[in-house]
């Protein structure tokens, strides 16, 4: 689909945001119209408001086989991933935490805070066994379950497992998992994954911008981290953004029921093609289990900006790993947790697919970047010689 | 404008919510399918975001008479309140701060959070003089510009000038106010009036759910409350919510430019009416400057419950005060510190206009309120009768 905008771009940066899928902007149209109570209103304005927000939470508590009552909305990931882990440490100076290096800045950042409040926090490299860092007075561990840049997807089952033991002998403690990126695009079950925390956000499945949510196990002893009303039973105030969470459960619904083998064949498809053009390129993660819409590709000796730029130039939307740290000079710190140098690091782009993506848009775009990156290594070989 | 939903209803409930005016839904429609990137990615997609990110901001920055850079986007006025005070107080334990018994819960809430970490708060009851009440350790003071169940308008030239004077005698002191439903009610000159910090919600001014903002003026020492990207010059993480800022800026265009009479004119021919035609009711904060939409009235004997029901079964929305605690069986904390009894707090009903109203529609809505008040205390009496 050639998306709207000005002008019409083929889209590849699915994993930094996503356009609203079309029937999720036609039924969240009408809740804008239409259900337009507060919840809390007693009068039939209010209380249509809230039997679609309650329904709005059971679709999404059920594409998570999650009950209702665990189902907290937010105002997108990054609050997700706050109420997780401040809610769960805050208060609790004396606490350790597991995490990885390659996180988002959306669960990085928190921790970051909390250990100024006087929380342990490791930070594990990608391949650092989980099992060997808990301590005794591990609290909470947060694990995200696939990563934005690479696709890479964590062993959250054997993670869980871990946990799951220490808690068995007695320890008081809770796995939070940062699942905006994996949501909709591998399974899961949350009740069979004994995940006590797991965030969402519609923006990354074809839903709407400034909703997300937080799936809240029963009994996890969560703190609010902001202060007003009463709402979501005092986990979270604010007046309910009803409509955006009619659409968010229509497009979580919309997304789990779509095929990741589709996705999945038009990124191998895409990779096999530029592995059999292109010299000297290396697909980050490869060996890893990937979420299957995911590319992150090394194109040695091309600066990855150089090459956003480029393929922008062709009408071709992609990204250099994190959307919220584009614009910074500073290499992607994910790259560099995985080993890579800074050149490399800086040489790396992220292609990103969605379910609107189509076999000629692929076709289109390896040409696209194959012709892209032999013209950067050519000028940039020629500037070497002129300097030399 | 009788508004559409399950039935239709006359609406005079605006100080819970209000309805998305026609012509920002069309807006907003439009900005949900063009406006989709991420302002933080490079390619086009990403820019036309970030441009009409900015945009928007200018315009809300223009409504205040501030500049851009001091409006911090935030999911509503619940997170601009708890922003505002915890980003000012949180880790200043030896401070003291004064606010307003009859604030919202947005603001109280994160006080009695303060209150908890060390902070020391003075609240305040209508008519006690906040000069009084500063005290050299005094850091923070938080006043709502007007109340959300009474209408109530604070003195904010005063109190910002008693607080001037403490900054001018070199005391680090701010003054926080709670806008959101004040903005655009009254006149607002935020380069005139030397206010700190000023919430605003978008969904109280015909604008969208979800979204709000935070006037923080230049040199304002605020922290960030929620960690991530580095959004909103690190003041607030989160991927930015553009479609629904387009929005917001279009809704707050439009409600400064209305008139203010002419909702003025409809509560008080309102007001006339229910006092000529109904004994024993009584205006609350009368004696007050109010809003020009709000009319809090006490009907004694009647139950407030029981007057809302019956007026949703004649398809007219109204509410019993703050629609935070509706549900609650709790009486107005407004109304018990303003000194009225228990009783006469679970009397009083808020009507709350807005600028789709007509005349027709407040005929309609006293006809109701005098013969569904004659009902209730004629059914009453009996009821006494009967039990005597």
């Amino acid at each position: 689909m050639r998306l709207r905008g000005i002008p019409p771009l083929l889209y590849f940066d699915h994993n930094s945001t996503t356009p609203l899928a079309p029937e999720v902007a036609a039924t969240y149209a009408a809740a804008l119209r239409d259900v337009y109570g507060n919840p809390s209103s007693t009068h039939r304005a209010g209380q249509l408001a809230r039997q679609k927000f309650e329904s709005a939470r059971r679709v999404i508590a059920d594409t998570l086989h999650a009950a209702p009552a665990e189902i907290v909305f937010t105002s997108g990931g990054t609050e997700s991933n706050n109420l997780a882990i401040l809610g769960l440490l805050r208060q609790r100076q004396s606490a350790h935490a597991v995490t990885l290096a390659i996180e988002h800045p959306a669960v990085l950042e928190p921790f970051r805070q909390l250990e100024q409040e006087g929380v342990a926090v490791t930070y594990l490299k990608p391949g650092e066994p989980i099992a060997a860092a808990l301590r005794d007075d591990t609290r909470l561990v947060s694990v995200m379950h696939a990563n934005n840049e690479t696709g890479a997807v964590q062993p959250l089952e054997e993670i869980a497992s871990a946990v799951a033991a220490r808690r068995a002998a007695g320890q008081t403690i809770y796995l939070h998992s940062d699942g905006v990126q994996a949501f909709s695009k591998i399974p899961l079950d949350l009740s069979r994954l004994s995940v006590d925390l797991y965030s969402l956000s519609a923006h990354k499945i074809f839903g709407p911008k400034g909703i997300g949510a937080l799936f809240v196990r029963k009994n996890t002893p969560l703190q609010r981290i902001q202060f007003g009303g009463r709402h979501e039973r005092e986990r979270r105030p604010g007046t309910e953004n009803v409509p955006a969470a009619v659409a968010f459960a229509y497009a979580a619904e919309l997304a789990v029921a779509s095929s990741a083998d589709i996705v999945a064949s038009l990124r191998d498809q895409f990779e096999a093609q530029l592995v059999s053009r292109l010299h000297d390129i290396q697909i980050n993660a490869v060996a890893s289990r990937r979420l299957p819409n995911t590319s992150n590709i090394l194109f040695h000796g091309v600066s990855a900006e150089a090459l956003v730029i480029a393929l922008d130039m062709r009408e071709m939307a992609v990204s250099t790993g994190a959307a919220c740290s584009s614009g910074s000079l500073e290499p992607s710190h994910v790259l560099l947790a995985m080993g890579l140098s800074r050149d490399e690091a800086r040489s790396s782009i992220r292609f990103s697919f969605g379910r609107y993506n189509t076999m000629a848009e692929i076709s289109a775009l390896s040409d696209a970047v194959v012709e892209s990156v032999n013209k950067l290594r050519h000028r940039q070989s020629k500037e070497a010689r002129l300097a030399g």
